[in-house]
């Protein structure tokens, strides 16, 4: 037969991931985000390819707890993010993807509606928490509203995904050093991963179990 | 510069991938679902695990057309699938892992909530679409409800994700003939896999661009 209970089935997962977090110099903290990433993507080959800022654990707590807003590329990332832990610490999850505002500059533009959302978030991404699970341009935009706007976002989690411009934008996030990040390296990526990345940061802070949807 | 044009996006995108899908034998219409899924994960080496009924085209397209719905494990697979093209069929997307009587079914028995909410759905399955993307208690309570309490769904989209049990539910997924499928086998899967196969089917029925949320 097999595991029906939720903590057992996570306990045996995180078990199983472990050995292959050795060796990559990882952080307990570092750790915690990349298992979950793992085990939200079953993909071993995400531990050597993601990448946390040196500031990022410290930085993410202090602003996670200070009730900072999150600000997601596609509803897929809003929707899959602990709402019940978030919501503790007084934060607004916001996603304008799919708003009248955005299509319309999107269309005007000739660019992505997640690009165009990012463009109308604006100052308002500032000190906050932007999480990018899908849209290379998304993650081009929030890095030019930062070089070019004066925008200071507190943590970008930018793990976009696919083969044209995911690698590109990313390289990006790394070269600048201001906003402490998390991505992955290459093509790989996607709301899944975003998700797992901002829930991992969750449990940091509140460690009361239950908290996988399973 | 990089590109800014979701429809550009997308076609050099499926270019990139075309080569990745040569000598694995598919039909254009499985091409369709394999390339939505690398596209998705931004992995190629999801295109020689994918798994697909030789029935799974036909039903799947006859059963989204005459408007039956879709059940989901998680709300990121209802969230994720396109909901406008969807709802021209007729069909509904019901989720229910946040259900009262889910979770209290599930603490009762010890069991996942998405295995819960599938016990619940019961009969409801009949002749409907299941897309199942993370938990693979969900899927193994489904082939029991097929197998024990003769509970026919018209496909299962079953990619549930991870170290424990999500081999070898996607194995037992194969191993039943009956209902055709979508799987992908070994430890990877997760929502955003379920989500490119049903949008990749929706495509197939309707055409209409801009569909891709980016």
């Amino acid at each position: 037969m097999f595991i029906k209970d939720p903590m057992a089935i996570e306990d045996r997962s995180m078990k199983i991931i472990a050995p292959h977090l050795e060796g990559l110099a990882l952080t307990d903290d570092e750790k915690i985000i990349c298992s979950r990433i793992v085990h939200a993507s079953g993909d071993v080959g995400y531990a050597p390819i993601v990448r946390i800022h040196p500031d990022l654990i410290d930085v993410a707590k202090s602003t996670l707890s200070a009730g900072k807003n999150i600000f997601t590329d596609v509803e897929m990332v809003r929707r899959g993010i602990n709402i019940r832990t978030f919501r503790k610490f007084g934060g607004e999850i916001f996603c304008k993807i799919s708003d009248v505002d955005t299509r319309e500059l999107a269309k005007r533009e000739g660019i992505t509606r997640s690009m165009a959302a990012m463009r109308i978030f604006g100052k308002r991404l500032d000190g906050q928490i932007i999480a990018i699970g899908n849209a290379p341009t998304a993650l081009f935009e929030v890095l030019r509203l930062v070089r070019d706007e004066n925008i200071r976002p507190a943590i970008i989690i930018g793990v976009p995904v696919g083969f044209v411009g995911a690698a590109e934008a990313k390289s990006q996030l790394i070269a600048q050093r201001e906003i402490p990040y998390v991505t992955v390296v290459g093509t790989k990526g996607g709301s899944s991963i975003a998700v797992a990345t901002v829930n991992a940061l969750l449990y940091m802070l509140d460690n009361s179990r239950g908290l996988i949807e399973k």
